[in-house]
């Protein structure tokens, strides 16, 4: 047929990009830049200030004198860096992972979760998350038209009082099995969990996959920090085979390595779940970066030589309990992280001044977002304000905890802390 | 709620992943593997048998030291790449490109194109999509929910008997203005063509933009091989203000610079289509990879230096010209690219032994398949069937025509013309 031009604006955007208001990373990026306390100490983004290990720069170098590793890699990701990773995560799991059927590789975790969303999700099917959740979640369970169902994690009563350990935040089992409809096809889980800094339990974990057996769901684990645990650590797709059979696990190269931009992340799990997360993922960035997934791969292979899991862990939590003196000091207190490299600190105690001149977007956000300009601004330390990370309901849960990102120099640590020391002019007992 | 486990299976994957038949690419490269011409040389996929320039290798060894570039990358892209190829495309725009705001960067072209997608088409929108076309295409279209309307490209009437001009395939015009439909959004455009090699005319670009004009539809031009044209290239962006408005125009630094498994692509275009663009892309892989948009960025930076472009031409106008020689020698008609570093050639006098034994999920597909299957098992040469990227309905129109990539080293494709020659015996006038 042939029709005149409709009376319709041409460059509408879709629903699913229009009129987003600015979120977290940018207001506080531009709040940084603006800053008089020049340069800002960003302890943000969860990017770190230092770089991959040298065995693992040099593999990079390496593949990039190989044709065949500047050049399309297989779909499902390069042969040896499955091999690597089924044979890195295989004593993990208890048994012998299956690189061709049981491992895809994916452009990071987070295309790698959305491949999984596009793969199991139909419109108006329902995905389970916990709040605080990490935001990409939310467009990409929206993105293949599935709703998410939220469930809040609660912190310890009397965290606005006293330190306590990151586990002592809680999921109310009663309110996650009220969530689940008929409608819901998958329970969405992060561990070790950013923001929080919590490594489920073995009891919690069984719990959540008890209910994931009793309503057939497909369990999406995002375990990305699963390098920094400072606690034993449970993968929840080790607990029973049926749980086998319904989890796919989640992990990054750019977490693992120090270099969240080489974009190199994987899914492992049951051949029935794998596949159809390969299929989505080709269809959405047909493969990943060649070169960085050689060196990923040689990152595997060689890091026990270097002892660098053991290192690498060691050397975060010592940055963690390095600059949570600071709160110590200051008698402000935190959620003690059991993993990950995120600290939540409680800022009940910081008075802001009552007439200080907030810009209106950050005047209309929870007390967070004051809290967060506050220290960009009279102190020189970017944090994250955590309420992005909860619906507008369930924002309130977290409006006095600000978010601290370790994965830094020392020396930016020291400055930090130095700086925050500044704080205690606010504080108010 | 609280209900008891669904009679459902739970791990049934979503429609748009489910029940696909075998690819081409998989069937080629599973009939290469298992031919008995080892090592078979392989001019199927469009990757290139050897490595980018030095100067970019280069580069991306230098960025592997540099702490920020391993590190995640602004969503839009690093500013030094936005720049460079605002610099770059200004001159072939005729207008400053604002690298902030018309440029943005993507994991490839591919999913660049899909953020497009993702970025404008709401459920039952429908994007108009010529034959042949690349494959991916239509599974980005469909991902956001939106409908592929086909319109096919016709081979010069004689192709069958004799060699001409990839420039003589043609679009019918009525056909495409029938196609447009008060649901259509978008046409999706490729120039130069794979797999045909054609390079639109300003005359035919002109035709197509004004019914873009009439029918308030955007323009996804999809221009990966920009840089490999011998005859004079337009781009539709260019040929008035309002088709600027209108298009998008997307790039690949996997084709510019001999490096597919780099995965760095961009889009380019005004600041009112380019941000829903950035906006899905970002909730779709959320920023690409790092080193590598350095590296691209030196790329550009650098190309004139080294006269990189016109060298690049030249040498893939020098393969292309060289390979073709074997048709020449044989009979076989082809259609010479204009562009592009695919050929396609016509095989309708390979006569194909009558008692040849191909295997069920060669035999059920059209003539193409026979003729792909039967060149890497006598021949030893992989080509693809072009019938691929066409819909059942006009497949017939290429049932006879194979693909050849000549992105590949002399030596190999010496060895794939003496191999080729190979053909003789079974061409028959
Ligand atoms: C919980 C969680 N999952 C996934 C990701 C994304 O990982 P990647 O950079 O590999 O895409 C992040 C990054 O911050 C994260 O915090
Ligand atoms: C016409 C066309 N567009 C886009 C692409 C994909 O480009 P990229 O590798 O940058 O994703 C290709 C790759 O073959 C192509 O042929």
């Amino acid at each position: 047929m042939s029709s005149s031009a409709p009376l319709r604006d041409p460059y509408k955007p879709a629903a699913r990009v229009a009129g987003q208001r600015q979120d977290v990373w940018s207001i506080v990026n531009e709040a940084a830049a603006a800053s008089p306390m020049q340069p800002i100490v960003n302890m943000g983004q969860g990017f770190f200030g230092y770089n991959p290990p040298q065995f693992v720069i040099d593999a990079a170098k390496l593949a990039l004198d190989k044709v065949d590793c500047n050049q399309y890699s297989p779909t499902k990701g390069r042969p040896r860096l499955k091999k690597a990773i089924a044979d890195a995560y295989s004593p993990f799991f208890g048994r012998k992972l299956d690189p061709e059927k049981e491992v895809t590789i994916t452009t990071g975790a987070n295309e790698g979760m959305l491949s999984a969303f596009m793969g199991f999700l139909e419109r108006d099917d329902e995905a389970i998350v916990f709040e605080p959740f990490f935001d990409q979640y939310i467009s990409n369970i929206e993105m293949p038209g599935g709703k998410v169902v939220y469930v809040p994690m609660h912190p310890p009563p009397n965290g606005a009082f006293e330190t306590s350990s990151a586990g002592e935040w809680t999921i109310n089992m009663d309110a996650l099995e009220a969530a689940i409809t008929p409608k819901t096809r998958m329970i969405v889980l992060n561990s070790p969990h950013n923001p929080i800094g919590k490594v489920f339990s073995r009891e919690e974990l069984l719990a959540i996959g008890a209910m994931a057996t009793k309503h057939n769901l497909i369990l999406l684990s995002d375990e990305v920090y699963d390098k920094l645990y400072y606690v034993p650590f449970t993968r929840i797709a080790t607990l029973s085979d049926d749980l086998w059979q319904r989890t796919l696990t989640v992990g990054s190269g750019g977490k693992n390595f120090y270099a969240t931009g080489w974009r190199v992340g994987w899914l492992m799990g049951p051949e029935h779940l794998i596949k159809y997360v390969s299929a989505a993922h080709t269809r959405i960035c047909y493969s990943s970066v060649s070169p960085l997934q050689e060196a990923t791969a040689i990152g595997f292979e060689e890091a026990d030589k270097y002892n660098f899991w053991e290192e690498s862990k060691k050397e975060m939590k010592g940055k963690m309990d390095k600059f949570n003196k600071v709160w110590q000091e200051l008698g402000l207190p935190y959620s003690d992280p059991e993993g990950g490299y995120f600290v939540l600190v409680n800022m009940a105690k910081v008075k802001l001044p009552e007439d200080y001149d907030f810009p209106p977007h950050v005047a209309e956000r929870p007390r967070d977002f004051k809290l967060s300009w506050f220290l960009i601004k009279e102190v020189g330390v970017a944090a994250i304000p955590p309420t992005e990370f909860f619906t507008p309901e369930n924002a309130h849960i977290v409006e006095d905890w600000l978010r601290f990102a370790v994965c830094k120099n020392d020396e930016i640590l020291e400055t930090a802390m130095e700086r925050l020391r500044g704080l205690k002019k606010y504080i108010k007992e």
